[in-house]
């Protein structure tokens, strides 16, 4: 992408309604704009971001066995009076009446929904387990939104919902979704915490929230500083491996960690002085077994190999793709701006001409854009007329893993330079160098 | 994927509510449900077909320069009230109050929204020209929503917007979304015929709707039989030539084509009688100029190179994914099912297991499963414990352009039976060779 060419409005000034850092620097860099109180635009820069925290999360929802589908946002209210939610859920629903006068929402989330696909469709335990989610808009009128999009009304949130026959399969596609979401974060550059969590509105008996710990997480926790040290489970993981999975699953709940909510002061100060944790976090994931709650008022059931009717018993799995990108900035950034992990970077590549108009600039500029792009990579090329010091604070700010600088000197004799966004480290390589270090 | 594993409800019986053959075959094949009036899920495989239109309209997009962001599904009534379409746009438009008692509304279209990022940072005609578009979630609360996804209230649409300094300058912007929307059309398996429109609830002076032909079409259209024979611009098209844009447009609007709405009878009676063409369409596009009228009254103005401000001209550009996966299917269908183009198909491959649990079919199907897999081709291998008939007509039905057909006689001499869809015709080869005919 030329940067002549493409909409990346920064901002000079530090905006003023930006309370947390994630804030400042996605409105800074030009990611998001909003558009009326808790409800946002993700302006091009955002949207690469937001794209490929999506796919990340996608492919590990279907690495574990999910299976896509895509649920409206409107949904009738006599679904949720099915459940008995329409009245329990409160203000922070939003309720619409369509032109024929009927009541309608905007789905908060979709548990009595696709609780309704499977009832219509599914009628026996041989066509179990099953994990259905999508990766759709949800709105939730919040009393207070604010964050930026850390907690904003309309919001993306992938929600998968899982059904079983019995208990102990239901605990089994929880743990699969553990061990997913714990290979999510890892990959978005991420280490999050599982916490032992209350149910909320959800409702159910397990549940666990993923956590990162940042200063401005807006939830208190207390764990054990060993989970820095627990391993990541591997991309190779045997999901239908159930010994597997629940020694993952072991692990990772092995030692104390727990929310305000659910915090036991006995059992936190039963852990050494030294290795308590105690912080603030960003909950950016939430799972949820809650057995029938909504099966049996809803009547969805299959018949097992019994021959008998059994209500299935179900789960929740949530993370909020809006949600993590300011997150994955309050975990990852300086004085300077964003520093993206490269997984999520919006672009691979800036190629920064110090000098825009020059001869020799702009030409060694284009080989290497096109070598990049050749290559596959996503390369940004600032080709903007603007002086080299703005080209540097724009490429520091937007969080580029790699900037390749170009200025008339060095590229009279051929060379470059390779900077590295989070080390500050830069090393001066030929043009060819440069392509092979960044292409190889 | 393996179907044992896969969410694919087939329906047996034709679906009575169903009245045209899209709506009754995307029922069927399990990728659609009705989840209020107007308002579907898209299950796995009709989520697989509509990411693969997406992907292609977003690929024709970016090739035609226009820019990625995402804008919300719900705006504030205020912006609407500027332009002075909030009382205009009528009962269609799906108005809400959330907790605050604010006027709200599902954005039916983002004409406003765009505007209104546009005037906050767009101040130079340096900056210019500039198309932004969305792939995103509209609701238009028709009074009878029908055929499926083909008219539903809340569906998905593509909308671009353009942005320039002169009305020379937005009448190239225009004719590169026309070019654009040829080849998208056309990479969809579809011929589409642009017509001169009328304008709508949108407004303008200039604007073309993109029609195909099918008995089922809501729009009457009448048009010169040429159309057939014009080149589709190549992959290579220059967007920037402002010539070479000029005649793909002359020679696309060279002859008579419009909608009822725009007949000309006078006219259509001048074309020989064997070179006219009248009969019902589906609108898949619809693109607008429309100059100053959202820039002017809601300020969207930039400094030309005169130094004076000048309110930009503007056009937007429409094409609705959810409409067309079934307008492909109404023009690709037989008896049996639909037939994909390759470049939307859900899988690019059924293997079909005629004897799952029988040792040969099943290792043989593994391993053509596993050799397909790994070519990167998106396989479906139909393992399920089933009659080899229910296999065959489930694979017809779905539409898959290639079946690999394993059956216990044939594979004891080591061969499979390929199956073009969309010919019928069948060629009996051993493994390997289906292995390097449908990899290579």
């Amino acid at each position: 992408m030329r940067l002549s060419r493409y909409f990346m409005p920064i901002l000079k000034e530090n905006p003023k309604e930006a309370e947390i850092v994630s804030h400042r620097l996605m409105l800074r860099a030009g990611m998001i704009r909003q558009q009326s109180q808790g409800i946002y635009s993700w302006l091009p820069l955002g949207k690469r971001v937001l794209d490929k925290v999506n796919a990340i999360v996608r492919e590990e929802q279907n690495r574990a066995g999910a299976i896509e589908l895509s649920m409206p946002t409107l949904q009738s209210a006599e679904l949720w009076q099915e459940s008995g939610r329409y009245d329990a859920y409160g203000k922070e629903m939003l309720r619409i009446r369509d032109r024929q006068d009927r009541p309608m929402l905007y789905g908060p989330t979709n548990e009595e929904m696709v609780t309704d696909i499977f009832r219509s469709y599914v009628k026996s335990y041989k066509d179990l387990p099953l994990n259905l989610y999508h990766i759709q808009l949800k709105f939730r009128d919040e009393i207070r939104p604010r964050f930026g999009t850390m907690r904003s009304r309309e919001f993306l949130m992938k929600d998968a919902y899982s059904f079983d026959l019995t208990r102990e399969g239901a605990e089994h596609s929880y743990r699969k979704m553990f061990a997913a979401y714990l290979r999510t974060f890892s990959r978005l550059g991420l280490r999050a915490i599982p916490m032992r969590a209350d149910t909320g509105p959800i409702g159910g008996n397990l549940s666990h929230e993923f956590i990162i710990l940042a200063d401005t997480g807006e939830s208190e926790v207390f764990s054990h500083k060993d989970f820095v040290n627990f391993d990541i489970p591997s991309a190779d993981t045997d999901f239908d491996d159930v010994a597997g999975l629940q020694s993952i699953f072991d692990q990772w709940t092995s030692v104390y960690a727990a929310t305000s909510e659910m915090h036991d002061e006995a059992a936190f100060s039963a852990i050494p002085e030294a290795e308590r944790l105690s912080a603030r976090g960003i909950e950016v994931g939430h799972i949820f077994y809650f057995g029938e709650k909504y099966s049996e008022p809803m009547g969805a059931k299959v018949q097992g190999p019994d021959g008998k009717e059994h209500f299935v018993h179900m789960g929740s799995y949530g993370i909020g793709p809006t949600r993590l990108v300011p997150a994955i900035i309050e975990a990852s950034h300086d004085e300077n701006g964003i520093i993206w992990p490269a997984s999520v970077a919006p672009f691979d590549i800036v190629v920064i001409n110090m000098k825009s108009g020059d001869e020799a600039c702009d030409s060694a500029c284009e080989k290497l854009y096109s070598a990049f792009m050749k290559a596959g990579k996503d390369v940004l090329l600032d080709d903007r007329d603007d002086r080299a010091g703005t080209k540097f604070a724009t490429a520091d700010l937007i969080g580029v893993p790699v900037q390749v600088i170009v200025g008339p000197r060095s590229v009279a004799s051929g060379e470059v330079e390779v900077k590295d966004r989070k080390t500050g480290a830069r090393e001066t390589m030929t043009i060819e160098a440069a392509v092979n270090r960044l292409v190889g």
